[in-house]
C-alpha cells in the first residue's frame, strides 16, 4: 500500500453522537491531522431527517458513502440493530475501515464482521461501544495482552448507576428516581433497554470477548434489571456495609465463562462502591497487573466522539504511513459461556414473614434441605396490622439452581408473605 | 521490511523487576507468541551478579546484546541513570527496538532517545516507567488523542500513599509510618527518593510530556517530600473534610505548563482521596472525554512485567508483520514550564502562636497586605506551659510568591512561635 495525502471520511447518522462528532471533526482538524500524519477529510454524511449542513456533503442514499472511492473510513452512528450492521458489512466488503459506537451491533454480530475486516484486510474499531470515552478496548487489546484476565466488573450502564446513586443516597423509590432521571435526560422515555440490564448485557458481551479472546454472545449474558429493588433493600445494605450496584461480570472458570448482569451487594469500601451518579467504571483483573480501575464518563456526545475520533485517528495513521491497519482481535478461544443455574455465590434474602414462633425455622430448613449455610439473619419491624416482620438472611456461598428451588418452595409457605428480594453478593 | 519468523529479546538486567520479566517470558511462552504473531526468544540476559540462569543465555558485556543480529528488541531494566541511558542509546544506534521501566532515563533523555529512535526508525517504548502495569501512556499516546488534556493528577509513588494513608487512618508519625513502610518492604533503606518526591517528579515528567506532547524536564517539576507532615496537620484535614495526598500535578494554562509534585489538600470525597496504600491512580482530563481515573498496582515485579511485556508484544507484533514499527510520541509543541512562584491556588496553614489578643490581627495584616484573603480561621489548643496556640487558616485562592513572602514576615514576627506547616489545596 501506498502513503496517502488524505484520509477520507463518510459519516453515517447525524443523531447525538453524530452530531458530536461532525462538530469535533470540524473544530478540531488540525490536532487531528497533526495527530494521524495527514489531512482527514469528512466527504459525506448519510442523514434521513432534515439537517443544517452544507447539502454538498448531505445524503440520503448509503452507496455514495459504500461507492465513494476517496472514502477510506465509514463512521456509523445510526445505533440500533438495523440497517446499521447492513452498512457496516457493505462498508467493510467494500474495502473500508470501520469505526463504531455500535454496542448492539458490536454484540450481536462482532465476530462475523471482524471476520470480514479481517478477510479484507481492513479495520473494525469499537471503543466507543463500551464506556463511552473511557480507554477500555484499548487496554484489552493491547496494554494487557501479556496478562491473562480473570475477572471483569463493569458500571457501564449511566442511566441505572445515576437511578441506584438517587436511591441508595437519598432513600427515593424506583418510581421516583427514574422520573428524575428522565427529567435530566440521563434516561430515555421507554427506559426499559437500560433498566432492564439489557444495554450493559450488550457491554459486557463486547468486553468478555475482547478480554477473554473469545466469542460471548448477548443472550449468553444473564440479565436481571433493577426495578425490583426497594428502600429497605438501600437501608439494610448500608446497616450490613453493602453498597447496591448494577454490576456487569464476566469470570474466567475452569468450568467456562461466566457472564451476567444483576444487581449486588458490594462492600462499601470497594472503589467500585464508590462510584456515583452516571459515571461508569470498569475493574479488570489480570494474572500479571492484578486489580485496575478504568473511570469515567460512559455516555454522551463529547467522550463518545473522543473514543471515535481516537479510533479514526489510529486508522488515519496506518493508512498516512501506507501500512496495512492490524487486525486487533483474537477470538481464538471458543469457551463454553456457564448458565446462571451453575453461579456459586453469596446472597441476600428479604421475605416478609407471619410473626409467629417457628417460621424461621421452617425457612432455615427449606435451606438446609439444599445445602445453604445461613451467615445471619436479622428479623427486622413487625407489620402489626397484618401480623408479619421483615427478615433479612445472608447465606454462605451456595448454588443459584438450589437457590431457586427453595425460593419456589418458600413460595408454597402459607407463612411467608412475600419473598420480596434476592440479591447476589460480590466480595 | 519482510516479515520475520520469530522475535529476538536481549534482556539487560536481572534483578527485582529483570527477573519477573524473565520468569514471565519462560511462563506463559505460548500467550505471547499468540499475541505477537511469532515466537518471542529470549536471546541473551546481561547481568554482572551471579544468577541461576542458563550459561550460554548470560553474558556480562552489553556488546553481546547490542551486536547481536538476532536481537530485535532490548529490554533495559538495570534501573538508574549510568549505564542504562548509554546502553540505550548505543541499542536504538544499533537499530534495535528498546523497551524500558527507567522512569530516571526517559524523564532526563526522553527527548533525545526518541530522537534518536525515530531517526533510525526504531521504537523505544516505556509503560511501565509510570504506574507499574496501569496502562497510562497508552491511553495518552493512543486513546484519548482526539483531546486536549488539561490536567493530570496522579498518585503515583506508592511508598508515599502507603505512609500517608497509614498516618490518615491511624494517626501514626511519619517516622513510625516509614518504619512500619520498610518493615513491610515498600520503603528502601534509604527512602529519600520516594519520601522527597522525586520518583513522583520523574513520573510527572514523563506524563505531562506524553499528555501534552512537548518536553518537560524533572528539574522543571517543582518538588515538595512528605517528611515535614504531622499528626495535626491530617487531624485539621478531616475536620475541615479533606485528605492529604502526595499529589503530582501537570495543568495545561494561558502561560505555559504547571509541574508540580508536593503534598495537597484534596476533598474527602473526590476519588482520589479514596485511593490507599500502595495503589496509584492517576487522574486525566480532556477536554471532550472529561475526567478520567486509572488506577492500580503501581509497582512491583508483575505489575512491571505486564507493562513490559506488553510493550515488547506491540513491537514484536509489527515485527512479525514485516512493518516498520510507528512513532509514538510527538513532542511538537514546545511549552514554557511556569516557576512554582507564579501558582495560584488555596492554602491550609498552620500555625503556633503566642495566646494573647491582637496577635491574629498581625498575622490577618501581613497576608492582608499580599492580597491574600483568608476564608476561614480555626483556633485550636493552647499550650499552656508555652503560653501558645494552635492556629490554622484556610485561604482563598493567593499567589504562591506572595504567600511564601508573607511566611518569611511571619517567621520574623515574635509573637509566632512556629509556622509549622503550609500545604496546598486542591479542588
Amino acid at each position: 500500500m501506498s502513503a496517502k495525502k488524505s484520509v477520507g471520511v463518510g459519516l453515517m447518522g447525524l443523531g447525538t453522537i453524530g452530531g458530536g462528532v461532525f462538530k469535533a471533526l470540524a473544530e478540531r482538524d488540525k490536532t487531528i491531522a497533526e495527530a494521524t500524519g495527514c489531512p482527514v477529510v469528512l466527504r459525506r454524511v448519510l442523514e434521513k431527517r432534515p439537517v443544517d449542513i452544507k447539502p454538498s456533503l448531505l445524503t440520503k442514499d448509503v452507496h455514495d458513502i459504500i461507492a465513494d472511492p476517496e472514502i477510506d473510513v465509514v463512521i456509523e452512528l445510526l445505533g440500533g440493530e438495523h440497517p446499521a450492521v447492513d452498512f457496516i458489512k457493505q462498508a467493510l466488503l467494500a474495502g473500508k475501515h470501520v469505526v463504531t459506537a455500535n454496542k448492539e451491533v458490536i454484540a450481536k454480530h462482532g465476530a462475523e464482521l471482524l471476520a470480514i475486516a479481517r478477510d479484507k484486510g481492513v479495520a473494525l474499531q469499537f471503543e466507543a461501544s463500551v464506556g463511552g470515552g473511557i480507554p477500555l478496548l484499548l487496554p484489552l487489546q493491547h496494554g494487557l495482552l501479556a496478562n491473562e484476565i480473570s475477572t471483569i466488573y463493569g458500571i457501564i450502564n449511566g442511566t441505572t448507576n445515576y437511578i441506584l446513586t438517587r436511591m441508595s443516597q437519598e432513600r427515593t423509590g424506583f418510581a421516583e428516581a427514574l422520573k428524575k432521571a428522565q427529567e435530566l435526560g440521563y434516561a430515555e422515555a421507554d427506559p426499559s433497554n437500560d433498566v432492564e440490564g439489557r444495554d450493559a448485557a450488550y457491554k459486557l458481551a463486547i468486553l468478555a470477548s475482547v478480554g477473554f479472546h473469545t466469542v460471548v454472545r448477548p443472550d449468553q449474558v444473564y440479565c436481571e434489571g433493577i426495578s425490583r429493588l426497594a428502600e429497605p433493600d438501600f437501608r439494610y445494605a448500608k446497616e450490613l456495609g453493602y453498597e447496591i450496584k448494577l454490576l456487569a461480570i464476566a469470570k474466567q472458570t475452569d468450568g467456562g465463562v461466566e457472564a451476567r448482569v444483576h444487581p449486588v451487594f458490594i462492600p462499601e469500601d470497594f472503589l467500585l462502591a464508590k462510584v456515583s451518579g452516571v459515571y461508569n467504571a470498569v475493574q479488570v483483573e489480570g494474572d500479571l497487573v492484578g486489580k485496575l480501575i478504568f473511570y469515567g464518563r460512559g455516555a454522551g456526545a463529547q467522550p463518545t466522539s473522543s473514543a471515535v475520533i481516537s479510533d479514526l485517528i489510529a486508522i488515519g495513521q496506518s493508512i498516512a504511513a501506507g501500512k496495512k491497519v492490524p487486525s486487533v482481535m483474537r477470538q481464538t478461544r471458543p469457551k463454553p459461556v456457564r448458565p446462571i443455574s451453575e453461579l456459586q455465590t453469596k446472597y441476600y434474602l428479604r421475605m416478609s414473614i407471619a410473626d409467629r414462633p417457628g417460621v424461621l425455622a421452617q425457612i432455615a430448613k427449606i435451606l438446609g434441605d439444599r445445602s445453604i449455610s445461613i451467615a445471619s439473619v436479622i428479623q427486622k419491624e413487625a407489620d402489626v396490622s397484618r401480623q408479619t416482620a421483615m427478615i433479612v438472611i445472608m447465606t454462605h456461598p451456595a448454588r443459584e439452581e438450589f437457590m431457586q428451588k427453595a425460593l419456589e418452595e418458600m413460595r408454597g409457605v402459607p407463612a411467608v408473605a412475600e419473598v420480596c428480594n434476592l440479591i447476589r453478593v460480590e466480595e
